[in-house]
Protein backbone atom coordinates (compact mmCIF):
# COMPACT_ATOMS: atom_id res chain seq x y z
CA UNK A 1 0.00 0.00 0.00
CA UNK A 2 1.37 3.71 -1.00
CA UNK A 3 1.18 6.43 1.84
CA UNK A 4 -1.49 9.12 1.18
CA UNK A 5 0.21 11.84 -0.48
CA UNK A 6 -1.80 14.24 2.46
CA UNK A 7 -1.58 12.81 5.71
CA UNK A 8 -4.28 12.74 6.97
CA UNK A 9 -3.06 13.96 10.49
CA UNK A 10 -0.41 16.21 11.01
CA UNK A 11 0.36 18.64 13.86
CA UNK A 12 -1.29 22.05 12.01
CA UNK A 13 -4.19 20.00 11.42
CA UNK A 14 -4.88 18.61 14.82
CA UNK A 15 -4.03 22.40 16.35
CA UNK A 16 -6.71 23.59 13.79
CA UNK A 17 -9.43 20.96 14.93
CA UNK A 18 -8.73 21.55 18.29
CA UNK A 19 -9.05 25.12 18.22
CA UNK A 20 -12.19 25.05 16.43
CA UNK A 21 -13.82 22.86 19.12
CA UNK A 22 -12.50 25.38 21.88
CA UNK A 23 -14.20 27.89 19.89
CA UNK A 24 -17.43 26.13 19.90
CA UNK A 25 -17.86 24.54 23.30
CA UNK A 26 -14.88 25.93 25.39
CA UNK A 27 -13.18 22.42 25.25
CA UNK A 28 -11.81 19.54 23.34
CA UNK A 29 -11.62 16.03 23.95
CA UNK A 30 -8.70 14.02 21.67
CA UNK A 31 -11.56 11.72 20.59
CA UNK A 32 -13.61 14.56 19.59
CA UNK A 33 -10.32 15.12 17.42
CA UNK A 34 -9.47 12.16 16.15
CA UNK A 35 -13.56 11.32 14.91
CA UNK A 36 -13.48 14.78 13.20
CA UNK A 37 -10.25 13.94 11.76
CA UNK A 38 -11.89 10.93 10.55
CA UNK A 39 -8.89 8.97 12.47
CA UNK A 40 -8.58 6.68 15.29
CA UNK A 41 -7.76 8.10 18.78
CA UNK A 42 -4.37 6.65 19.30
CA UNK A 43 -3.14 7.85 16.18
CA UNK A 44 -3.58 11.51 17.06
CA UNK A 45 -1.16 10.90 20.15
CA UNK A 46 1.32 9.57 17.93
CA UNK A 47 1.66 13.00 16.01
CA UNK A 48 1.53 15.23 19.47
CA UNK A 49 2.59 15.19 23.45
CA UNK A 50 -0.94 14.11 24.75
CA UNK A 51 -3.81 16.50 25.15
CA UNK A 52 -1.32 18.65 27.06
CA UNK A 53 0.78 19.15 24.35
CA UNK A 54 -2.53 20.23 21.93
CA UNK A 55 -3.14 22.52 24.81
CA UNK A 56 0.46 23.80 23.80
CA UNK A 57 0.09 24.11 20.54
CA UNK A 58 -3.19 26.17 20.95
CA UNK A 59 -1.72 28.53 22.90
CA UNK A 60 1.28 28.60 20.02
CA UNK A 61 -1.71 28.94 17.51
CA UNK A 62 -3.68 31.88 19.49
CA UNK A 63 -0.78 33.88 20.59
CA UNK A 64 0.64 33.83 17.01
CA UNK A 65 -1.61 36.51 16.32
CA UNK A 66 -0.11 39.01 18.88
CA UNK A 67 2.53 40.99 16.50
CA UNK A 68 5.94 40.43 18.49
CA UNK A 69 7.31 43.83 16.71
CA UNK A 70 4.91 45.78 19.37
CA UNK A 71 7.73 44.89 21.94
CA UNK A 72 10.45 46.53 19.88
CA UNK A 73 8.72 49.64 20.56
CA UNK A 74 10.50 52.39 22.28
CA UNK A 75 10.07 53.79 24.98
CA UNK A 76 9.04 50.72 27.56
CA UNK A 77 5.65 51.86 28.24
CA UNK A 78 5.04 52.38 24.55
CA UNK A 79 6.12 49.05 23.57
CA UNK A 80 4.07 47.58 26.89
CA UNK A 81 1.08 49.14 25.78
CA UNK A 82 1.33 48.06 21.91
CA UNK A 83 1.70 44.74 23.50
CA UNK A 84 -1.43 44.68 25.55
CA UNK A 85 -3.56 46.29 23.01
CA UNK A 86 -2.18 43.66 20.15
CA UNK A 87 -2.64 40.53 22.62
CA UNK A 88 -5.94 42.12 23.52
CA UNK A 89 -6.92 41.35 19.56
CA UNK A 90 -5.25 38.34 19.11
CA UNK A 91 -7.61 36.82 22.21
CA UNK A 92 -10.47 38.17 21.36
CA UNK A 93 -10.89 35.90 18.42
CA UNK A 94 -10.77 33.27 20.50
CA UNK A 95 -12.27 33.94 23.69
CA UNK A 96 -13.74 30.51 24.63
CA UNK A 97 -10.13 29.56 24.68
CA UNK A 98 -9.04 31.69 27.70
CA UNK A 99 -9.85 29.84 30.42
CA UNK A 100 -8.61 26.81 29.12
CA UNK A 101 -5.19 28.80 28.60
CA UNK A 102 -4.99 30.60 31.58
CA UNK A 103 -5.14 27.87 33.89
CA UNK A 104 -2.67 25.75 31.87
CA UNK A 105 0.51 25.78 32.60
CA UNK A 106 2.63 27.66 29.95
CA UNK A 107 5.45 24.95 28.67
CA UNK A 108 4.97 26.57 24.41
CA UNK A 109 8.81 27.68 23.57
CA UNK A 110 7.36 30.44 21.72
CA UNK A 111 4.93 31.53 23.94
CA UNK A 112 8.03 31.23 26.80
CA UNK A 113 10.00 33.23 24.37
CA UNK A 114 7.33 36.33 24.38
CA UNK A 115 7.48 36.21 28.06
CA UNK A 116 11.60 36.37 27.95
CA UNK A 117 11.26 39.32 25.96
CA UNK A 118 8.19 40.92 27.56
CA UNK A 119 10.51 40.25 30.97
CA UNK A 120 13.39 41.97 29.47
CA UNK A 121 11.98 45.04 28.43
CA UNK A 122 10.93 45.76 31.90
CA UNK A 123 14.25 44.69 33.42
CA UNK A 124 16.08 46.91 30.74
CA UNK A 125 13.46 49.60 31.80
CA UNK A 126 14.40 49.61 35.58
CA UNK A 127 12.09 47.97 37.32
CA UNK A 128 12.93 45.64 40.43
CA UNK A 129 12.78 41.99 39.24
CA UNK A 130 10.57 41.37 41.51
CA UNK A 131 7.97 43.85 40.13
CA UNK A 132 8.10 42.94 36.77
CA UNK A 133 5.33 39.53 37.06
CA UNK A 134 3.06 41.18 39.13
CA UNK A 135 2.87 43.84 36.44
CA UNK A 136 2.78 41.44 33.47
CA UNK A 137 0.19 39.23 35.31
CA UNK A 138 -1.89 42.53 36.12
CA UNK A 139 -2.22 43.87 32.36
CA UNK A 140 -2.86 40.09 31.67
CA UNK A 141 -5.89 39.86 33.54
CA UNK A 142 -7.29 43.02 32.43
CA UNK A 143 -6.52 41.87 28.74
CA UNK A 144 -8.36 38.59 28.74
CA UNK A 145 -10.96 39.91 31.36
CA UNK A 146 -11.42 42.61 28.22
CA UNK A 147 -10.94 40.02 25.57
CA UNK A 148 -13.64 38.21 26.96
CA UNK A 149 -16.19 41.05 27.32
CA UNK A 150 -15.71 41.79 24.07
CA UNK A 151 -17.43 38.45 23.17
CA UNK A 152 -20.45 39.98 25.46
CA UNK A 153 -23.88 40.90 23.88
CA UNK A 154 -24.12 43.98 22.27
CA UNK A 155 -26.99 45.39 24.92
CA UNK A 156 -25.51 43.44 28.28
CA UNK A 157 -27.77 44.77 31.01
CA UNK A 158 -31.35 43.74 29.96
CA UNK A 159 -33.51 46.50 32.31
CA UNK A 160 -37.02 45.69 32.72
CA UNK A 161 -40.16 47.30 34.31
CA UNK A 162 -39.64 44.74 37.30
CA UNK A 163 -36.88 46.08 38.58
CA UNK A 164 -36.40 49.55 39.30
CA UNK A 165 -32.76 50.67 37.77
CA UNK A 166 -33.26 54.28 36.72
CA UNK A 167 -29.70 55.46 37.46
CA UNK A 168 -28.12 52.00 35.63
CA UNK A 169 -30.39 53.02 32.94
CA UNK A 170 -29.19 56.55 32.72
CA UNK A 171 -25.59 55.30 32.94
CA UNK A 172 -26.25 52.72 29.96
CA UNK A 173 -27.77 55.46 27.98
CA UNK A 174 -24.84 57.84 28.37
CA UNK A 175 -21.92 55.30 27.50
CA UNK A 176 -23.05 54.81 24.20
CA UNK A 177 -22.28 51.89 22.14
CA UNK A 178 -18.60 51.67 22.60
CA UNK A 179 -18.36 50.65 25.62
CA UNK A 180 -15.99 47.46 25.65
CA UNK A 181 -13.25 49.36 24.26
CA UNK A 182 -13.94 52.61 26.08
CA UNK A 183 -13.81 50.04 29.47
CA UNK A 184 -10.80 48.60 28.48
CA UNK A 185 -8.86 52.17 27.19
CA UNK A 186 -9.94 53.09 31.10
CA UNK A 187 -8.22 50.10 32.19
CA UNK A 188 -4.94 50.38 30.14
CA UNK A 189 -4.89 53.82 31.00
CA UNK A 190 -4.80 53.01 34.53
CA UNK A 191 -2.72 50.16 34.85
CA UNK A 192 0.09 51.89 32.43
CA UNK A 193 -0.01 55.19 34.63
CA UNK A 194 0.86 52.93 37.50
CA UNK A 195 3.34 51.05 35.79
CA UNK A 196 4.95 54.33 34.96
CA UNK A 197 4.94 55.00 38.93
CA UNK A 198 6.22 51.66 39.91
CA UNK A 199 9.27 52.11 37.81
CA UNK A 200 9.81 55.72 39.30
CA UNK A 201 10.07 53.87 42.78
CA UNK A 202 12.00 51.22 41.80
CA UNK A 203 14.81 53.48 39.93
CA UNK A 204 15.01 55.88 42.83
CA UNK B 1 -50.72 8.08 43.79
CA UNK B 2 -49.76 10.33 45.95
CA UNK B 3 -47.18 13.58 45.45
CA UNK B 4 -43.79 13.05 47.36
CA UNK B 5 -43.03 14.82 50.31
CA UNK B 6 -40.21 16.42 48.78
CA UNK B 7 -40.08 17.63 45.32
CA UNK B 8 -37.70 16.10 42.86
CA UNK B 9 -37.47 19.91 40.96
CA UNK B 10 -37.26 22.79 42.24
CA UNK B 11 -35.42 25.90 41.53
CA UNK B 12 -32.91 25.76 44.22
CA UNK B 13 -31.81 21.74 43.03
CA UNK B 14 -31.70 23.15 39.25
CA UNK B 15 -29.44 25.29 39.82
CA UNK B 16 -27.22 23.17 42.23
CA UNK B 17 -26.81 20.86 39.57
CA UNK B 18 -25.93 23.43 36.95
CA UNK B 19 -23.54 24.76 39.10
CA UNK B 20 -21.56 21.55 39.47
CA UNK B 21 -21.87 20.86 35.71
CA UNK B 22 -20.32 24.27 35.52
CA UNK B 23 -17.58 23.88 37.60
CA UNK B 24 -16.78 20.38 36.03
CA UNK B 25 -16.99 21.18 32.40
CA UNK B 26 -17.74 25.00 31.91
CA UNK B 27 -21.03 24.65 30.21
CA UNK B 28 -24.46 22.51 31.17
CA UNK B 29 -27.33 21.50 29.03
CA UNK B 30 -30.94 21.23 30.07
CA UNK B 31 -31.14 17.22 29.83
CA UNK B 32 -27.71 16.68 31.74
CA UNK B 33 -29.67 18.82 34.12
CA UNK B 34 -32.76 16.64 34.27
CA UNK B 35 -30.64 13.40 33.79
CA UNK B 36 -28.67 14.17 37.35
CA UNK B 37 -32.10 14.71 38.90
CA UNK B 38 -33.49 11.63 37.67
CA UNK B 39 -35.92 13.77 35.80
CA UNK B 40 -37.40 14.17 32.65
CA UNK B 41 -35.65 17.32 30.77
CA UNK B 42 -39.32 18.65 30.33
CA UNK B 43 -40.14 18.67 33.85
CA UNK B 44 -37.22 21.11 34.26
CA UNK B 45 -38.41 23.50 31.84
CA UNK B 46 -41.21 23.68 33.85
CA UNK B 47 -39.19 25.21 36.93
CA UNK B 48 -37.26 27.60 34.57
CA UNK B 49 -37.41 30.56 31.81
CA UNK B 50 -35.82 28.04 29.46
CA UNK B 51 -32.00 27.95 29.74
CA UNK B 52 -31.30 31.53 29.92
CA UNK B 53 -33.34 31.16 32.88
CA UNK B 54 -30.86 28.71 34.45
CA UNK B 55 -27.97 30.65 33.46
CA UNK B 56 -29.72 33.74 35.01
CA UNK B 57 -30.05 31.67 38.28
CA UNK B 58 -26.83 31.11 38.09
CA UNK B 59 -25.89 34.29 38.29
CA UNK B 60 -27.71 35.10 41.11
CA UNK B 61 -26.32 32.17 42.74
CA UNK B 62 -22.12 33.21 42.34
CA UNK B 63 -23.20 37.01 42.57
CA UNK B 64 -24.89 36.19 46.15
CA UNK B 65 -21.29 35.48 47.66
CA UNK B 66 -20.69 39.05 46.79
CA UNK B 67 -20.92 41.08 50.23
CA UNK B 68 -23.79 43.99 49.20
CA UNK B 69 -22.61 45.48 52.33
CA UNK B 70 -18.67 46.84 50.64
CA UNK B 71 -20.94 49.33 48.98
CA UNK B 72 -22.47 50.88 51.66
CA UNK B 73 -19.03 51.99 52.71
CA UNK B 74 -17.30 55.19 52.48
CA UNK B 75 -15.61 56.87 51.21
CA UNK B 76 -17.07 55.90 47.69
CA UNK B 77 -13.13 54.70 46.56
CA UNK B 78 -13.05 52.77 49.71
CA UNK B 79 -16.77 51.05 48.77
CA UNK B 80 -15.20 50.56 45.03
CA UNK B 81 -12.02 48.40 45.99
CA UNK B 82 -13.91 46.54 48.68
CA UNK B 83 -16.79 45.45 46.10
CA UNK B 84 -14.17 44.89 43.64
CA UNK B 85 -12.15 42.44 46.37
CA UNK B 86 -15.37 40.33 47.26
CA UNK B 87 -16.59 40.30 43.77
CA UNK B 88 -13.22 38.61 43.17
CA UNK B 89 -13.50 36.18 45.86
CA UNK B 90 -16.94 35.22 44.89
CA UNK B 91 -16.09 34.73 41.39
CA UNK B 92 -12.59 32.73 42.09
CA UNK B 93 -14.87 29.81 43.73
CA UNK B 94 -16.74 28.96 40.49
CA UNK B 95 -13.89 30.36 37.44
CA UNK B 96 -15.42 27.59 34.96
CA UNK B 97 -18.63 30.01 35.26
CA UNK B 98 -16.81 33.18 34.50
CA UNK B 99 -17.10 33.02 30.29
CA UNK B 100 -20.55 31.83 30.42
CA UNK B 101 -21.82 34.23 32.37
CA UNK B 102 -19.20 37.37 30.92
CA UNK B 103 -21.74 36.40 27.82
CA UNK B 104 -24.80 36.23 28.53
CA UNK B 105 -26.96 39.32 29.21
CA UNK B 106 -27.70 39.97 32.58
CA UNK B 107 -30.96 39.51 33.62
CA UNK B 108 -31.22 38.40 36.90
CA UNK B 109 -33.09 41.03 39.31
CA UNK B 110 -30.88 41.16 42.48
CA UNK B 111 -27.77 41.43 40.12
CA UNK B 112 -29.32 44.28 38.41
CA UNK B 113 -29.90 45.86 41.62
CA UNK B 114 -26.17 45.36 42.81
CA UNK B 115 -24.99 47.35 39.44
CA UNK B 116 -27.83 50.01 40.20
CA UNK B 117 -26.32 50.32 43.77
CA UNK B 118 -22.62 50.77 42.26
CA UNK B 119 -23.83 53.03 39.28
CA UNK B 120 -25.59 55.01 41.99
CA UNK B 121 -22.42 55.15 44.43
CA UNK B 122 -20.42 56.75 41.46
CA UNK B 123 -23.20 58.99 40.14
CA UNK B 124 -23.53 60.23 43.75
CA UNK B 125 -19.32 60.71 44.27
CA UNK B 126 -19.99 63.22 41.68
CA UNK B 127 -18.69 60.99 37.89
CA UNK B 128 -19.88 61.91 34.86
CA UNK B 129 -22.39 59.52 33.64
CA UNK B 130 -21.00 58.38 30.54
CA UNK B 131 -18.02 57.74 32.57
CA UNK B 132 -19.55 55.28 34.92
CA UNK B 133 -19.92 51.92 33.09
CA UNK B 134 -16.63 51.93 31.38
CA UNK B 135 -15.30 52.46 34.56
CA UNK B 136 -17.64 49.54 36.41
CA UNK B 137 -16.41 47.47 33.25
CA UNK B 138 -12.48 48.41 33.59
CA UNK B 139 -12.74 46.79 36.92
CA UNK B 140 -15.01 43.78 36.15
CA UNK B 141 -12.77 43.17 33.46
CA UNK B 142 -9.51 42.91 35.95
CA UNK B 143 -11.22 41.44 38.91
CA UNK B 144 -12.89 38.80 36.19
CA UNK B 145 -9.29 38.15 34.52
CA UNK B 146 -8.07 38.00 38.31
CA UNK B 147 -9.89 35.49 39.66
CA UNK B 148 -9.85 33.09 36.63
CA UNK B 149 -5.87 34.08 37.40
CA UNK B 150 -6.39 32.37 41.09
CA UNK B 151 -7.94 29.19 38.96
CA UNK B 152 -4.30 28.84 37.48
CA UNK B 153 -1.75 26.07 38.52
CA UNK B 154 0.90 27.05 41.00
CA UNK B 155 4.00 26.90 38.67
CA UNK B 156 2.49 28.79 35.81
CA UNK B 157 5.85 28.91 33.68
CA UNK B 158 7.26 25.68 33.06
CA UNK B 159 11.23 26.99 32.05
CA UNK B 160 12.69 24.02 30.71
CA UNK B 161 16.59 23.41 29.57
CA UNK B 162 15.13 23.73 25.32
CA UNK B 163 14.08 27.23 25.54
CA UNK B 164 16.58 29.89 26.80
CA UNK B 165 14.76 32.30 29.51
CA UNK B 166 16.90 33.41 31.85
CA UNK B 167 15.19 36.68 32.69
CA UNK B 168 11.71 35.07 33.02
CA UNK B 169 13.42 32.74 35.51
CA UNK B 170 14.93 35.54 37.42
CA UNK B 171 11.39 37.41 37.79
CA UNK B 172 9.92 34.46 39.01
CA UNK B 173 12.04 33.76 41.50
CA UNK B 174 11.97 37.16 42.66
CA UNK B 175 8.26 37.29 42.76
CA UNK B 176 7.79 34.21 45.52
CA UNK B 177 4.61 32.44 45.71
CA UNK B 178 2.10 35.01 46.43
CA UNK B 179 2.10 36.12 42.45
CA UNK B 180 -1.59 35.95 41.63
CA UNK B 181 -2.45 38.06 45.22
CA UNK B 182 0.56 40.76 44.07
CA UNK B 183 -0.73 40.53 40.51
CA UNK B 184 -4.24 41.78 41.60
CA UNK B 185 -2.87 44.23 44.15
CA UNK B 186 -1.09 45.82 41.22
CA UNK B 187 -4.36 46.19 38.98
CA UNK B 188 -6.98 46.93 41.80
CA UNK B 189 -4.10 50.12 42.97
CA UNK B 190 -3.87 51.13 39.55
CA UNK B 191 -7.51 51.17 38.53
CA UNK B 192 -8.75 53.02 41.80
CA UNK B 193 -5.76 55.63 41.31
CA UNK B 194 -7.00 55.76 37.86
CA UNK B 195 -10.74 56.13 39.57
CA UNK B 196 -9.86 58.82 41.84
CA UNK B 197 -8.51 61.23 38.51
CA UNK B 198 -11.16 60.53 36.57
CA UNK B 199 -13.55 62.06 39.37
CA UNK B 200 -11.28 64.89 39.71
CA UNK B 201 -11.70 65.72 35.56
CA UNK B 202 -15.46 64.91 35.77
CA UNK B 203 -15.79 67.03 39.12
CA UNK B 204 -13.99 70.08 38.06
Amino acid sequence: MGRPRTPLLDRERITETALQLVDEQGDFSVPQIAKRLGAQTGSVYHHVDGRDGIVELLRERVASAIDPSTLDAAPWDAALEAWARSYRAAFAAHPRAIPLLMTSPVRAPRVLEQYERAVTLLLDAGFAPRSVMPLIVALENLVLGSALDLAAPETMWELTADTATPRLAEALTAVGPDRADRAFEVGLTGLMNHARALRTADTA
